[in-house]
């Protein structure tokens, strides 16, 4: 005899297997997989959890999205090619639109990655999505976080700050301009996981990471572990279209502290410039130069003439309880 | 800054690297593991929930070890060897006392079993255990679900419904001993993954299963992934010893359908019956042969004369509404 929840997990078995590297997928015990020969798995796991990562009431449809893509961010940020998921949901009840509709948006941008659902968890409790994320990389081509070097080239993808900019109009009802608007909460709600710019960027980069706490939090994590510093360029970062209708105080603040761009932030040395570039156009994501890796340990946000900026904030934090 | 719940993930980043397969741990965007060569890398998820797994109040140390437990005895029914976990975990607020316990039971079975946490994430919410296993078991060792054969043996290690007590034991006020209270928590709480038996069981058994919501149930996902049927003989259960003070009609019922056993159920062909009880005295582990696969499908029951057996109950759901 079903229940409820024994046909909701039927709903997230619809994939078949792919073959490759998933050698057994839903139903087992276990999933099987097995990296190409001599790559490893890279492995990130996400808790959404609503109220924190969400508001109540989200789209489910942009939920099942941006579950799974701020995970495949990570294995971006490793430079992983993507191989499959597992999903644990905990829900109050069997809302059956509810469900489809997440389904629709996870397995939307689970398709486009070209990735299956290997197995997981459904049970009732308060709405809660862990979602771990399975990748290949050569080992040593692994774009780790400890591995800036002192004069590298600091670069992130895409633009800064949309996202930040649309979670403030949700809060705080702040007035925009439609196209910027639809613009700011695209970002929020449906982040684009740079899997393809990660995989070019393999060989090329030092270090990299994903921007999910803002930059200057997430670009401070590759200094820490590397044991270097950096210079940052204010007038540099790719500041969001939409973001641009704000004036400078607040186009500095969201860009480097906002959080949820899920760009990538990463280091290569000079002499790698023009395959950076190259590497960026293959796969049609934008990149700019914002600033370099130092020995002078301590991150610097500067102007154009090397003065210091003053911010307000510090990096958006999930978890603090002030 | 370092927020309340940074402190906590750092409380979950204790262990050093051990080498071997895990080849990057917790600290980057994601942990990178390299199964041993031509082995698959065996994966299971199990979402833990107050309220539905376990009682509000329970035991922290108690909950870290079975929040570990329960996810080993999936490898333990795949014959992989654990190699590493990642922990998600929602709390409600950052309270040290509970942290504390919590990760003493996680660790000590984590240390048990010698495998590492290699990354996780932690946030307020709910309180919710996430826990992502990984292992490895050459591909075509892996004890699956779908590889019974009728005429095989059915096998189950250790004793069966004693767990089941114990939640009646918290539930109903039922009257025990001092002693058979004892075991029956004990059970409840502190199962035992069988991971060395299914090692053992490699190259052996054809098929396996852990048994978290009952004989019954658990064996069906054997029978229907195999296309086989089963008789199983009610007189050669091995009751457990607290559970042995109840009736015969309690003691079929929750060795049948009691739930949260972790014991292995699986299927060996009749030549292979020396080196199964040779394989579990290696690991110190009883089995006991309770019935045989048979080409027949369905689930029979039967008495020492053949006659099936009525049994009150259906097996336990976590999930049912009702």
């Amino acid at each position: 005899m079903l229940s409820e929840f024994d046909l909701i997990a039927r709903y997230f078995t619809r994939t078949t297997q792919r073959g490759g590297s998933v050698q057994l997928g839903v139903g087992d015990d276990c999933a099987l997989i097995m990296p190409p020969a001599n790559e490893s798995l890279a492995i990130s796991t996400d808790m959404l959890v609503e109220g924190r990562h969400f508001l109540p009431g989200a789209d489910p449809e942009s939920l099942g999205h941006k579950a799974l893509a701020v995970n495949l961010s990570d294995l971006a940020a490793m430079g992983a090619r993507p191989l499959g998921f597992s999903l644990a949901l905990a829900l109050p009840s069997a809302d059956e639109a509810w469900l489809a509709a997440f389904a629709r948006g996870l397995f939307a941008l689970a398709d486009d990655a070209q990735i299956e659902l290997i197995g997981g968890d459904t049970t009732r409790g308060p709405l809660n999505i862990c979602i771990t994320v399975f990748g290949s990389v050569p080992t040593d081509q692994a774009l780790r976080r400890d591995s800036a070097h002192a004069n590298d080239d600091i670069w992130v993808s895409g633009s800064l700050g949309d996202a930040r900019l649309g979670l403030d109009l949700l809060m705080r009802q702040l007035k925009l301009s439609e196209g910027d608007s639809t613009t700011a909460l695209q970002r929020l709600h449906r982040p684009s996981p740079r899997v393809s710019l990660g995989l070019a960027l393999r060989g090329v980069a030092h270090a990299a990471i994903d921007i999910s706490d803002g930059l200057l939090g997430d670009l401070g994590h590759i200094l820490q572990r590397s044991a270097v510093g950096a210079t940052v360029e204010a007038d540099l970062l790719p500041i969001g279209s939409a973001l641009r209708s704000q004036d400078h105080q607040t186009q500095y603040e969201f860009a480097l502290n906002g959080g949820d761009d899920y760009e990538l932030c990463f280091c290569a040395p000079p002499t790698q410039r023009d395959r950076v570039i190259t590497a960026a156009q293959q796969v049609g994501v934008a990149v700019t130069r914002i600033g370099q890796v130092t020995d002078e340990l301590g991150l610097r946000i500067v102007d154009r003439a090397g003065h210091p900026i003053k911010l307000r904030s510090h990096s958006f934090d999930h978890f603090a309880s002030s």
